[in-house]
């Protein structure tokens, strides 16, 4: 029996994200099925992160065990070959046999929100941005996000929790992005693209989804960056931004550090 | 009556091109229709340019006459509340009651071709990129594409054309442009993203596709650079490259110069 560890990349617009549900497909299972189908086992992976429905990822994380004599690194080959063309194998690699995704020591998230500000929604953009004609102060929001950085307790960016939770969590980058649009570069209408990159020690249930529709509130004036601090410290859902819509946000990577990989 | 210049941006994927067809739906069906309620009257557009199935368009243009109340500049709005969202109007204005979007002396087209060029598909780019694992040697792509620079019969370069057409088009820029990848920059897999950006006064019927299918067989050292002289010279469909996929090209911008357009 070998674990193999998978890192996934997809575009979730048409499933009910990550984890299996009752009505309606996900990457789970879909993962599931074709991994059974290929090595005849009865194949149930084991996932990093559980991303939410029309959420994306670059670098999703899953394993599974398997008595299958497809040598390790070729599993994404193989598994591609089944998969729809919205989901892709990245990498596939053998990890020690007790080796989990969700628990280890040092584990890094990185996410990055899209955010297309312009005059009008571009249409090839509209399954990976949230659309946001209103003006945004990015001074602001960079000012803003300072106060997030670091070691805090995330209680105020969490949407649903239980009573037990631990929500402290440490934010190591926190970057607001900016490039330009293709409407502006072609002279159609003024705009830019904003992209939120955020580096953290993980995150509560829509923890970047509410960090960014808080960061938009400072943009648009209706909280100056100080207020910020003050949302942190409500410990309160209720004292944050409304939670930004699913299709901006993407799961770029997920790195363990200090953790012997690979089995040699 | 007045007539109305649209900038019309879309997302190619799910219509069968611009040109209403027999059998599937089409971004001139869907205006046509969108413009009638809107109007009450019985609206036929003239566009620009008949991108194909699965080509998308930032800056397409379409003109039509009105007896219709709503100021120019606002049919755009208009007609964004009634689109669906994958055709957005970029702007409306109102332009000379004998202004033809095709039949102007001096008119530049810009289209982008995208290429993934990485070792797996990226499956949120797959509706607007070619994705090509070969590898790719860039510099000499840069070379042949000097080669179509200028006034040349470009008949080696069309796919279906009549006796009587004229194939002779000027390429004003011809630029292969390199970028970082998602993958590459979260540090996944290898690769970069290639964009063939190219201005001309016109061009044949799959000209940019197939100019791009021959910048690729070049890049993959199956041409010379100096090869492309050639096939220009041949006047043969035969000599060139094959037609690259509709998926990665998008019509950029169309300008209409020296002419004075918007109706004072």
């Amino acid at each position: 029996m070998r674990r193999i560890k998978l890192t996934v990349a997809y575009d979730g617009t048409d499933y009910c994200g990550w984890q299996i549900q009752p009505n309606g497909i996900t990457i789970e299972e879909v993962l599931n099925k074709k991994l059974s189908k290929l090595t005849g086992e009865n194949i149930v992976i084991i996932g990093a992160s559980r991303t939410d429905s029309g959420v994306h990822a670059m670098g999703n994380v899953a394993v599974f065990d398997t008595k299958s004599p497809i040598p390790p690194d070729r599993f994404s080959y193989a598994l591609n070959q089944k998969l729809p063309d919205d989901i892709v194998i990245v990498k596939s690699e053998e990890v020690p046999s007790d080796w989990h995704p969700r628990y280890q020591d040092h584990i890094v998230k990185t996410y990055e929100y899209h955010i297309l500000n312009t005059e009008v929604p571009d249409p090839t953009k509209r399954h990976n941005t949230y659309f946001v004609s209103y003006k945004l102060d990015v001074a602001k929001m960079r000012e803003a996000a300072e106060y997030l950085l670091g070691e805090h307790d995330f209680a105020s960016f969490c949407n649903i929790r239980t009573n037990v939770e631990d929500t402290v969590r440490t934010i190591y980058e926190l970057e607001v992005l900016e490039s330009e649009c293709t409407y502006a570069r072609n002279g159609h209408a003024a705009g830019r693209e904003l992209t939120i990159r955020i580096k953290g020690n993980g995150f509560l249930y829509n923890m970047v989804r509410i960090i960014v529709g808080t960061l938009l509130r400072v943009g648009r004036g209706f909280y100056t960056p100080e207020q910020v601090k003050e949302i942190l410290e409500a410990k309160d859902r209720q004292a944050a931004g409304v939670t930004a819509p699913p299709q901006g946000l993407m799961l770029m990577q997920i790195e363990y550090q200090d953790i012997l990989l690979t089995k040699k």
